[in-house]
């Protein structure tokens, strides 16, 4: 029995308020307003196909029964665009193990244009579907097939040139599509998280050596502390940022490992031999990046520890993030009532209602998006650890919250830097003024005078509300001379020789 | 200085490959065609806005500053349309204060019109900007604004209807937002989430009464264990997703308080006695919903708690459905090689490579989606957790991960029981061989033999293959006829008189 | 064959270094020295057991099988009460089906001894065992039986009160198990944690009439916003703890369900009709607590959704405590860089190096304890999560996981409310210098000059450094007459006439 | 005014039930039956200290100001360990600047004690105290001052030996204390996780030769798939076990980076040049492993990232555990009713109700501590984001879940391999016979009769219950030559040549 694309659309109520309506839109995942249909068959039976589109029985399946969160929840597009990379990929490959040139040219062509993005309106289907991603490799393999047929003088439909058989041979879902998440994953993490962060440490960079004289008072506890630099504070950032960095390029060797040749279960069944190696020298070749054949194929289809491993290096990252997040808008607080020690950008109004009201916004973005990724990483590790035998199918869910996490962390850095940290200024009178206002300076006095004599100063300087000096003097325990020797802010700020 | 949008699109490569050219895509959140601005200002100055769109200067400001995830991540859209709800009713109550009626009426149309989805395209903010929602309150001010002088006659940018004083008139972001935050998470709970529950309940229900007469071996530890009904086994389940709705629906008191009156910080600053008890009727008798005001400001403002606890709740049901979910895809395992015990429905063909598989594709969607809601509850309470003092600045990352939970699994819950549940058949010959096969109806010799003796028998026909009765024999524990009297599987599926 | 403890103890090392050495003490599961064993034995065989203890055959294949962890690790202690209550309680229902009495009340006697404390160091075992607490269902079954035997005259290991046959009489571990996990939690939840909970919102609601008049700036954004009384911020923390208390409660009624009687699925098998309910009758009157027997047994072995349920209600209490300890420990910053509006209790010298610091301590145990909590109801929905069939083999996780967070949380709570907030002092002078320098206090303009112009009041004097009213009159946006009637705190504090 | 041990128990009732019993015992942080008190002070004042104990005054206070969680939250004792190391080598280094050598070597000697575990009952402190872990670190100062004092033939309490000027010399908590963390779970990873995972890998990577040579059925989505080697299966559990060391000592860098030098906020004052290289050198020379100093103090105190990663590797190896945990318990079910592939050692009677039932309790144990891992990865996630300014305040919680999650895993790891892995052994005639029956072996035919027609001969077989040569002759799309040809397992175990 064939099907037909939202003939009745479930749900529809007759009485619509502000709720029925959003979900009614919301639901809405095609909004095509096509004024046909073919039919589309696959080995269950024929399915009613737009007739506009490219994809095929599979895909429409599909997009009927998983109907999940709306348009918003498609599949990244990284993804798209990786499978088309891998398609052409393995025609190439596969020309070399016999697959008909004209057919194999033209699934490279249409490949091509998938990876170039130009077909992205053909890949309607969401993240929460067969848990392999079959679905959307067949969704690329319908698409390809149909277009590849169609630049051969051939109707969408008729699979001259056949999903299966033609552009998904020697490959499986269970290997294409770790395979695709890896070269998405790489994608993502060389092309904008890597350098956003590079961004980010060269920017905290610069403010440590801007800083780098101004002495201000430290905090531990939240409390009063010993003095430092503002570099040396921002020093700390620079490095948190630099590890970071560290991070998630020591995750690479095992991330830059595909799946490709394992076929099914692992076994490479249906491949040729040799074929797994060629594959990932293409996609190397393509890509421009070191990608390798996995070393043991169960591995990676059966388990995405790799993703595991980056979302946790990406998780470490958010830590560093939310830290520095924190201290800069603590730092930037006032401008009257708080810290006041950093004089950040002002971007926009900050209030709908309190008029002149600045607000520490990048600060709050960052943070946010810190949050998600650490959501985030207790998702992927429990899809990661919920693998059945010779396959995890958490793959979608996996592949898609990794990607969202590396995008967000890696905009939020750069937005970060561009529009707050780049523009921090340091408050110099408000730093000196609670400098010279702190306690404990009296740290530097434990040498000579003891621990306990020290702590008896400072405690009646806080009681008294006097300045140490006062307090020293008053208990007899130093000179004049001697606080002035000792109590040196700028000597407080390193080993003594 | 005036802003132009996109003049100079960062980022711009000269060569693109495929991972560039996505990053392009991507990133391009306003694929507007606009062929001219209008000049907006705001108290930071002028910004040039797309000449088609309603949106301001604060909005477009945001659009800059925020360049973060693309269009995906944009504000969901039931904050949008709970936006409408609010401001409509606020314009009204306002009214009664002494708003003047042409401008009240004209922004009561407007904002109908954003309740109503009409004026989707005008709010382009992504989630991540300032963690107070204070940018997206000003997109509806500002839309709102400008759509209600067009109404009047008035051209926009004139601010002929102010979006702060007429618009956001007694309102704060800092009430406005968690407000909008309750109505539309209540509103996604109500018209979508508890529905799809309820179906999936009777699903399950119905299947409990038709399968109350099929007594199967049961399994504990993943090991052969005594007997059960498959009607009992399915009842289990139907109580998880009961008590998963009283769950969520003892989460609603808290959601239903409204924040709206305490403007800035909790006080109600700015707005007149009894505008916090007349907004929630109004909201109220707009949604046919019960909310009211909260009974503290402060704490509404500062923290999110009810919306952690009700993800909690939804933690709780995204637990109960992967145990459901697993439990079915284990008892459908097979064919010839797994469990066997339940036929799933077959949606779609299963594997691009292996011929004729069919595979439980509706629990691998809805385990993805407990997967990545137990995520988000994680993301809920960090950022819950993170208020400082007197405004909670999580609030976009809170509502989102929310509102994205809620319709992920409700959609799933649908999804599951239309496409799985709903039909799931037993497999009544496997059930019978396995049921027979099992060694521990031996259990029900206890009473009898005692548990060491009981013990020996089983341990004998595991040892040597043979069935319990012949090991028992064998022994000499028990006749045959007492064999027979004791070890019936239909005696063994609940206490005895 | 037989199996000695400790014969030869794995792991030994020739050459000691502290590592080493911390590995041996640290494994060292038994510091027994007893001087003789005695032979045990169970279905498997015999085992010698230290002649000093009374458990049997299967704690001790357990102690040798899971050397996990070492003593820290042994299953809470409330778990072991629980067993005492219930096994008293199972053997006086049991004497009404049949039990001998002089057998039964050997038991309960023994029951109670174990339900006092008394024979605590008679379980030994892990929490990281058997994955249904099989193992420390039998060692209680086994210490009671040789107890009640030791009461009625015989010897250990003699089994004249058999551990399977007399002490866990009709039930099974599977529905044990589960009940002294309900047990013990709601015992935790109602003597422990809930009156830590009402202590420490006593004492939150005390300050919130004490700092009632005390005006003081708001913060949102971590930046100076409008006044509200420092009562008013207290009552937001009041009320969240308020609130937290409904949570906990409102779990309650599915944590009184017994799952007792549900004996190895769920059936009932080897149970007689009405021990279900008994039992849950005999468990509420010896703990003058309302428990009631499972409506469903199935869900009641197969899943812990009501501990997932209640770990996400603590996880919302944790949320609210990790915001409180939070601000407070920020409004105490100083002593005179800081924020300063809070003067905390000086409970201990703050640093090892700087003298006379003080540190908010209470607030730094409280929220690392709501980070381990955070982190403990992610392990408690996993574990809840992954049931199979008809049980969840993830108890002993779920329950000390949940357990530990109950104590930790009420402890420190209790500890926070005794050793910080009952000693919060408000620091008047500081909190009237901030109020009268912040800008903020320009909101109270809005109405009378709109927005746009009191925030160029607001620029200006945060430009220029001068007071409000300064720039006001300055920019004859209104007269100083009107700015002293406007500009008044006193009057923004709530809303107005 | 001196404060006394006890003198009143708080939480006395009159009447006791169990729960308020076990709330009794459990809270009764000290068994102490000491008869005296000496009286120590410190900067607060003098406090009242057990005779018999070593600690001082501030250990004393902390012990009163914290009572949270009970005995088993003290400190880990690996902690208490690395403080006897890094005191010992402190003192060993400041003689150099001039230490007092007579008191230098007496703390040493008092040190190693501590290092040796000698003094372990001195060190009563929980881990949920200030979040700087000082008075753990007073704890270590106190203890061996009064040691080395009585070495020197002093009393306890005279401060001959002085805590804070000789033992805590040139150190603060704040780099102490971080740098106790690195030296505990270091030794921790390399004593005990490490071997443990090497010692599973070897198991494992034995079964995959073991069972190179059984042919079975795989399995995806849980359905029937294309064959495998029961080897080839164990492979992919063998390299996850393999990565997940590459992963863990791929942390390593960071985690031998030492704080110690950084005092009070990082900048190293009251130190001498040369004094943090010198004591990384010590330790490096007192644990032989590589530390070093860490190259930014700032960054060392006020973030943990490095145990964050640290973490997020042990999560990733938990996430692999838990996959293998699952697949063998999955593959070992039955004995009669499950997929009965793998046969499990019996370690234990795995049932107290049902005779003769063997768990894999071994699989549940370690995926119980998976789930702990899990956990305890956000809590220390959260803890490592929240740290304010110079110094992080949630090193005692992080230090202590990582710790925990290290031994449990690697204990975990240890007795799964002893007690499971070790043990396991292919069950030949079920796996041969599953395999034999299974449709999936259809897959051999793609390349011959393409997917299409494949598919129908499987579908033919599935739904009339013949073997796949009846339904393939049927269908007649091959010869049974031709069939034979292709449908062989041990030609679909590898891509062909």
């Amino acid at each position: 029995m064939a099907m037909m694309v939202g003939a009745a659309p479930r749900r529809l109520t007759s009485r619509s308020n502000p709720f029925q309506l959003a979900r009614l839109v919301g639901s809405a995942l095609i909004r095509s307003i096509s004024t046909g249909f073919r039919e589309e068959w696959d080995t269950l039976g024929p399915v009613q196909v737009p007739a506009d589109k490219l994809w095929g029985a599979q895909t429409q399946r599909s997009l009927q029964n998983f109907n999940i969160g709306g348009e918003r929840e498609r599949m990244p597009e990284q993804i798209i665009r990786a499978f088309g990379v891998l398609k052409k990929c393995a025609a190439k490959v596969n020309m070399e193990y016999g697959l008909d040139p004209t057919i194999g040219k033209a699934i490279m062509q249409a490949a091509q244009e998938v990876a170039d993005g130009k077909l992205d309106d053909h890949f309607p289907l969401v993240i929460w579907q067969t848990g392999s991603g079959t679905q959307s490799n067949m969704n690329a393999n319908e698409v390809i097939a149909n277009r590849a047929a169609e630049i051969l003088g051939h109707k969408r439909g008729e699979k001259f040139v056949h999903p299966n058989d033609h552009v998904n041979r020697s490959q499986s879902s269970n290997d294409t599509f770790p395979t695709v998440m890896h070269i998405a994953a790489v994608g993502e993490i060389n092309s904008r998280f890597i350098p956003s962060l590079k961004q980010l440490h060269s920017a905290l960079h610069a403010k440590t050596i801007e800083f780098k004289d101004i002495i201000k008072i430290g905090r531990t506890h939240t409390q009063d502390a010993t003095p430092l630099t503002l570099g040396q504070e921002f020093s700390g950032y620079t490095t948190q940022v630099k590890y970071g960095i560290d991070r998630i390029v020591g995750t690479l060797p095992r991330m830059y490992q595909l799946a490709q040749g394992g076929t099914a279960v692992g076994t490479g069944l249906n491949t040729k031999k040799g074929f797994d190696v060629k594959i990932a020298a293409a996609v190397a070749e393509e890509t421009n990046l070191p990608f390798v054949t996995a070393e043991n194929k169960f591995e990676a289809l059966a388990a995405h520890d790799a993703f595991v491993e980056t979302s946790g290096a990406v998780n470490t990252i958010a830590a560093s993030l939310m830290k520095i997040g924190n201290d800069i808008r603590l730092l930037g607080s006032g401008p009257r009532c708080g810290l006041g020690e950093l004089i950040l950008p002002e971007n926009e109004p900050g209030s709908s209602i309190m008029p002149g009201k600045v607000n520490p916004t990048q600060c709050e973005a960052l943070t946010m998006v810190c949050a998600q990724v650490m959501g985030n990483d207790v998702a992927i590790t429990i899809g990661g650890s919920n693998g059945h035998f010779e396959l995890n199918v958490y793959k979608p869910l996996i592949a898609s919250a990794l990607l969202r996490s590396l995008r967000l962390l890696g905009d939020a850095s750069s937005s970060f830097e561009k529009n707050c940290v780049r523009g921090i200024k340091a408050n110099h009178q408000r730093i000196s003024k609670l400098l010279h206002e702190s306690l404990m300076l009296v740290t530097s006095l434990n040498p000579k005078i003891g621990y306990d004599k020290a702590a008896a100063v400072a405690k009646k300087a806080h009681k008294e509300g006097t300045t140490l000096k006062e307090a020293a003097l008053s208990l007899g325990v130093l000179t004049e001379e001697e606080f002035n020797e000792l109590v040196v802010p700028e000597k407080m700020i390193g080993p003594s020789d």
